[in-house]
């Protein structure tokens, strides 16, 4: 298992890119490249980064591409609705048997997020370019790995709460924002045998996937939640007709139901 | 709000009541008459409660049924795919704004369920008329109120692990069976403003909505999931141009993608 | 139980308000007694609420005091180590008895919270008067109950993260200062059977305890941790060598050891 | 980091196997003997194990030992109050900065357990050579990894709810036994920066230790528990007074208090 690189498949919306000249200056080649680039850079040999796009067939995301990613990342903003429903299924199915997803700033309204959380994920915004701090309230955690107290973004968009999420299982990052806001930046959770790591920077219009912070949590929340177990994931419904431990009781049992 | 009753509706499927005659004997007003009796007996002034079934009209849970309910109990069964999306939509939408949720026994499969978990929910099952010990984990929880360490059902229907769900916010009750397996038996979350429990007993070809520490239990439910804040629950996307602090920065903003 | 008040011991460190002018001029009778004022206000006759302070004799909590008491509060500052560890260790039984805890603002340091979170409860502090603002991230919760997305206090002491509790069961309240810095400022645990709440406002040198959302976050905080379980809770080691179902083992046991 | 082996030290407390014949057949090195021999097996050059006692110079547990120590696994029975309380200190001091701890079987009243912890960490027990059924829970835990569904020990000393202690953050294994009762037998922590586990199996007159499931849980949870994040742990009271951010209020700060 530690030979074998992490398949990471990053996903990107990419139409902003084409279309918005202030967003192609920052990422000539998507935000997607920029994003594999960076955890080829900062992971070397562990990972192997592939993408995938929402114009490709079925966004990029086949079967077969699903079944060798390890970890998938998810941005998205002005198309989620776009992202047909069969797609979402097949990764949801495989974030439950165990492949981990990151979940990036707007994605926070994807279809794939709102189906994992089951709430409606909406939250507080702002487009002032205002300033971000990044406190880490878990210093343990490997996503915080290599980090200091706090890192700062100078100019970003604004997150606020309230974010409807469910808790998350454990909290990472606490935002503070110039304009008065907090937010729960850094948020995990496991659905399934998978892991989910939602992120809150990354907006499209800065450059917020070139900060070294930045990708320095995504480098540490791949590695976080790609697959670490191999223990069995018992699925759908299992009718045990034969009991591990004698029964004996002597009731009738009427089983014309099922 | 201490001198208002809490609005109490318990949906049933109550099909196999009117199919079996093994099940219309031991409930025959249905299983939602029962737990709706019980409730009434347990919590008296309390509460007012109705019912409403899946053959009603909009299954019985109109906006209106559903805007003037506190909390709503749900049993099904065999007809979950029967139950309309858009009903479902709306059961999610009050969760979220701080309806409260039990979700009875094999419910675990249902869409309401499915759809606020973001999981499977799948589970083992054994049908066996076994013995069960429901143990008590978390003594000052409300739901626990009046309990001992255990309470015992001598023949149920086995659910075992995994039950393929979230991790719960709370865990209640864990279940022994007979015949080898545990189950997280009593769960709480969060998902919104609202308040879930899910409660495991309840098979209907054993009379447990007869028993009384399954019935003290769905009344200590119908209680702690009642709201109990009016906080202001801030929905959806909410774009707040005036910020509540001075932004000093210069940066300029290209907001053309909104 | 409806009828019978909670009984609501307030205790405080009261050495503050007797020997320095500015804080006796917001407290002239002392924080605790504020305090007092401000729930028999807000709670009325569903309280019934005593006081307590370091220099009475047992610090005021003797064994019959904590007894009767349902909910202690505890403000302490600058004499954490004067309060004995007799006294500690009776506080401590009593709350995983069922005895709510109310810790307010600098008791993050006090005896009695550093031995029921295990850690050892730091923060970063600056007293600069600087602006609060305490975003609610849980409107759900009793706790909660009556406020907005946020609510202000215009001149504060600053407590930062890294704060060093243990990841809290229920996350409330996160506060946005002025001076950069972010804060969990409502967070939940349960310890035994008793339920603690942590509380960020209320600095000595600030009128804190005469704010109305304060208070009304105190006076919610009293009636969440109110004892609400009659369960028993199973204390100590307990040797039970009659199993509650057959044990059909061959095995020779060698009980020497014990 | 990653080619730097993992360093465990393995504490037992080696008094049963010196006194009892029974112990000592199974275990005739001592159990911390036997652990560290099955760590070293299973996870190969990528750990460094030694061992320490009870009755070594200071426990075995200098500074020196500590301060290279990555995971400490801790097993004790019968003298936990024979462990000297600065050793205690020094072990949750080391705890807090980022030293992981596994916490075994009988070590549920430990001194350092209970102190990290912060309740009484009581449970039920009967010696009766009981079948025991460990299932998972969590499927996608790394201390998971490599197991199935559920595991069998044939012959142990029955632990059984209530376990009083804290929520636990992660919950991994449910135990069913033979007699009828259930168990949180797979639990995690997070204190400060270090990652606690308490697993359940270990008695010391049944052959626990020698089980291969239950050694490649050790292992697991040692890899778990190892260190992951080298951020900042900001320790005690940091009165920061310069802010990040411009306090622009003009009250009047009496910090004659401090």
């Amino acid at each position: 298992m530690d030979d074998e690189p992490i398949h990471v498949t990053v996903w990107g919306e990419y139409r902003h890119e084409q279309s918005h000249a202030t967003v192609a200056n920052i990422y000539p080649d998507g935000m997607h490249a920029a994003i594999a680039t960076g955890l080829r850079q900062d992971l070397g040999e562990t990972v192997e980064v592939g993408t995938a796009t929402l114009d490709e067939p079925e966004h990029g995301l086949t079967q077969k591409v699903l079944d060798r990613t390890d970890v998938l990342t998810w941005w998205g903003h002005a198309a989620h609705h776009e992202v047909a429903d069969d797609v979402v299924d097949r990764v949801q199915k495989r974030v439950l048997e165990g492949m981990g997803l990151l979940v990036l700033h707007s994605a926070h309204y994807s279809k794939i997020f709102r189906r994992l959380m089951g709430t409606e994920c909406g939250l507080r915004w702002r487009e002032a370019a205002e300033r971000e701090l990044l406190w880490c309230v878990n210093p343990g955690h490997p996503i915080a790995d290599g980090l200091g107290e706090y890192f700062e973004l100078p100019h970003v968009e604004m997150y606020g709460e309230q974010f409807q999420i469910p808790p998350p299982d454990e909290l990472v990052f606490i935002s503070w924002f110039e304009g008065g806001e907090v937010f729960r930046s850094g948020c995990t959770w496991t659905r399934g045998k998978g892991k989910i790591f939602y992120f809150r920077p990354g907006h499209e219009t800065f450059p917020i996937y070139h900060d070294v912070n930045v990708r320095r949590v995504l480098a540490n929340g791949v590695r976080w939640a790609a697959p670490s177990s191999s223990a069995i994931y018992a699925s759908g419904g299992r009718n045990i007709t034969t009991p591990l431990a004698p029964i004996t009781g002597d009731h009738e049992v009427d089983t014309s139901l099922h």
